[in-house]
């Protein structure tokens, strides 16, 4: 079992992140864990099934869980929002609905796992870099109320769990319907 | 606005509670909040209102949400899981399936936020009595991998969170099927 492994039931301090940051790593880990394993085994009919006109698609679930990812990169280490051009790039991952109904189709699970890895390790260098003062800065956030940036990225995981609950719901159904 | 209000997007310290039971919390209190505003305003038909045979009810997940943490009292505070009397009492809610579609009917949303807010009463008495030393805690858990308190009390809101986004999605389709 690797280190990493073993210490999948720990919410603590990591070598290479200051105590806060460790420990809300330890949670995205786990979470990105079980996103991972409720998606393993899935092909491109089971990624691309929507159960009802308005249902998202898992595939374009995990891509929303990517770029909201992403969006909070821009709006912590950067402090500024996504622009157009970034928000087009993601195909409509970020605000789910019809484009991303329409557009995210017709991938196998390897192209999600890639962007979700590829976005994850940009966070980590980024957390790598800065400390616990800076997650805990503060700014006005949604409807002008102070939010800082811990709460940022427990949003972004309690964003992917939300969605992991429905990736597990949907997962039943489309394996059953395919079956 | 109150201030647990006006500390809703903070994950930080909290008076009563020492620094790292503060933060979690914090994550606990948003979690619940967002789970409450995802139920407010349903009837006993959109609580009952079941998608499909294998489909949880929205008050079964409300009821498996405050079931969930009752065991974590359990196995955290007082180290035993919950006995079969226990489990019965809290009438399948703890597994979901074919008891709790069964058992859990006809109740209205206060019946669930109350049995939720009596629950969580108990676990912030609890937590106000331990300190960050109890929080790191490990015992063997699941596969006998090591988990610390702090990771078993995640466990429960990361689990809420799931069935948070069930609920969102199933929210939908009950009040569309009853409009």
């Amino acid at each position: 079992m690797s280190e990493s492994e073993s210490r999948l039931f720990l919410v603590d301090e990591l070598p290479g992140f200051t105590p806060q940051i460790g420990r809300l790593v330890s949670m995205m880990r786990y979470v990105r864990h079980t996103t991972l394993a409720d998606a393993a085994g899935l092909g491109v009919e089971q990624l691309d099934y929507l159960h009802d006109p308005t249902s998202n698609s898992i595939g374009a679930l995990l891509l929303h869980i990517a770029a909201v990812e992403v969006a909070y990169q821009a709006i912590t280490f950067h402090r500024r929002d996504l622009t157009e051009e970034e928000e087009n790039e993601w195909n409509g991952a970020l605000d789910l609905g019809d484009k991303a109904r329409r557009g995210i189709r017709g991938h196998d699970l390897n192209y999600y796992v890639k962007r979700l890895e590829g976005v994850r390790a940009d966070t980590l260098a980024e957390f790598a870099r800065r400390n616990d003062d800076w997650l805990a800065e503060q700014t006005p956030f949604w409807g002008g109320r102070r939010a800082n940036n811990h709460f940022k990225w427990f949003h972004v995981l309690e964003d992917e769990l939300n969605h992991r609950g429905q990736i597990r719901w949907l997962k039943t159904r489309a394996l059953r319907d395919s079956a």
